[in-house]
């Protein structure tokens, strides 16, 4: 379960700037663990994704959330490892089974189970084998609950407290990070991942399992892109504000319109781009009040 | 077809690093283009992918080669743009029909027909319903044919030449390429894509239709991590060797190592990590050789 990195012998080539030289030294580096994860729901196989082991739970229960399937902590009755044992018959805990509430959510089980034959993805996209299931999982629109104000000062310190509180990649380099905030910039949930996507589920896992959802007032800053599937995850989780480190795309920015979440990207510190709702933004100064008024 | 940028209209904040004091600015940026691209076999769904138009034919070929369906360029009879209009009734281009050959491939659209049941997907890995099916994809060892040699010189100038050809990324800043090489350093190929795979499945499908299969005597140069699906991807078709700007993951440096491929990582300009099979790498200087030869 603590196997989020792995050792590994590594040559180094060093080529140095002004004789043009290279040489090369023998060093241990550090790797994060990518392991597959199948998750079933009643024994039954549902998916699988590459992902860095650990809050393997999480990301099982957060998957099920922004697919739809899962609304609330009442509907998942339980996740346990099961099956999957190595050549020595060691449990290898990269099987995961979860037990629904079939009363509580058997529409959208049938649902699942519908989209599960012609297949779903922890991509959140890709897997989809038709292009009008993709539409169908567009997000409605946030509910108009408690409502989410963040200081522009506020909003640039993120991708900063983010890496700052980074373990594995200030080991590996190589693992992408989604953290939860509050309006006042207080961290409520860090996860990290080797995938973007499962980084987010694991964040909403948590929410689903701490009685969060849906997590209004919030804002998740990840540490890459924004991509379309990023913003439905966020979206479905009642999310408000999405702020990326990296560019968004497109269509990120077409369902962050029509779905009411503020979409941040380029988020560097120095400089942020606001692409949607960005009355969410407090500030002082009165060009951006201009700017949001309009 | 041309669609690969957006323009839309971005809030840029910016704080003064001495003041703290945040400005705001209205004006035109430019997004990288994300769409759905639904591939059907013989009319039948079956996969959806999110990916930056253009190149699609080659995206289709590259998948369906990636998949293990398709391994010469006459088992693929022919692809078209389908179905997939738009309210005005206009072509979308977002669903490609492939035409196989039943003769030249029946058995392997069998077994691509019974895992579409269970899914596949354009990440070549999450969507798989089983561990089991995950580990059946594995590739074989390249066969002893040409064998790739390149300079650490070389390859450590692969990244920059990479970037300097990137058109659509140095528009949007939020693409991933993936290009190929030989092992002078001479481009073949360069893709983009909103997806790191996709990119990889466009090289790969240009090799199938311009009948370059298997691409021995080349290295990939790719734009962000090495995860176990590129390495996938990399070894059916092939090539020699992966190098990414990023890192591995501990499962990609494991099917390097297991498929006989060089897994190169965090490739910088000045340093390069070697993870397996450093053979390839060609250099004066005597420590590597030695290094080489343990």
């Amino acid at each position: 379960m603590g196997r989020v990195t792995q050792r590994r012998r590594v040559t180094r080539m060093m080529r140095d700037q002004e004789t043009g030289e290279v040489t090369t030294r023998s060093r241990a580096d550090t790797l994060a663990v990518e392991e597959p994860l199948e998750i079933r729901l009643g024994g039954e196989s549902f998916t699988v994704t590459m992902r860095t082991p650990g809050h393997d739970f999480e990301l099982a229960a957060g998957f099920l959330v922004s697919e739809g399937i899962v609304r609330s902590p009442e509907e998942l009755r339980g996740l346990r490892y099961c099956a999957g044992t190595d050549e020595q018959g060691n449990q290898t805990y990269n099987v995961l089974d979860a037990d629904l509430d079939p009363l509580l959510a058997p529409m959208r089980t049938s649902v699942s189970e519908r989209r599960n034959v012609v297949t779903t993805s922890a991509c959140g996209i890709c897997g989809t084998t038709s292009i009008d299931e993709v539409e169908k999982t567009l997000p409605p629109a946030p509910d108009a609950g408690p409502q989410l104000s963040i200081s522009a000062e506020t909003l640039l310190q993120l991708p900063d407290t983010l890496r700052e509180s980074q373990k594995v990649f200030s080991k590996t380099g190589g693992v992408h990070a989604a953290g939860l905030f509050d309006g006042e910039g207080n961290l409520l949930c860090l996860r990290e991942d080797v995938g973007r996507h499962n980084a987010v589920d694991k964040v909403v896992g948590w929410a689903l399992t701490e009685g969060r959802l849906p997590l209004t007032g919030t804002v998740l800053q990840v540490s890459g892109r924004a991509s379309f599937e990023l913003v439905q995850k966020a979206a479905l989780a009642g999310i408000e504000m999405l702020s990326a480190v990296g560019a968004p795309s497109s269509l990120a920015a077409d369902l962050a319109e029509r779905s009411g979440l503020t979409l941040a990207g380029f988020s560097r510190g120095r400089s942020v781009n606001l692409y949607t709702h960005e009355h969410r933004i407090s500030a002082e100064d009165p060009s951006l009040q201009q700017a949001a008024g309009r």
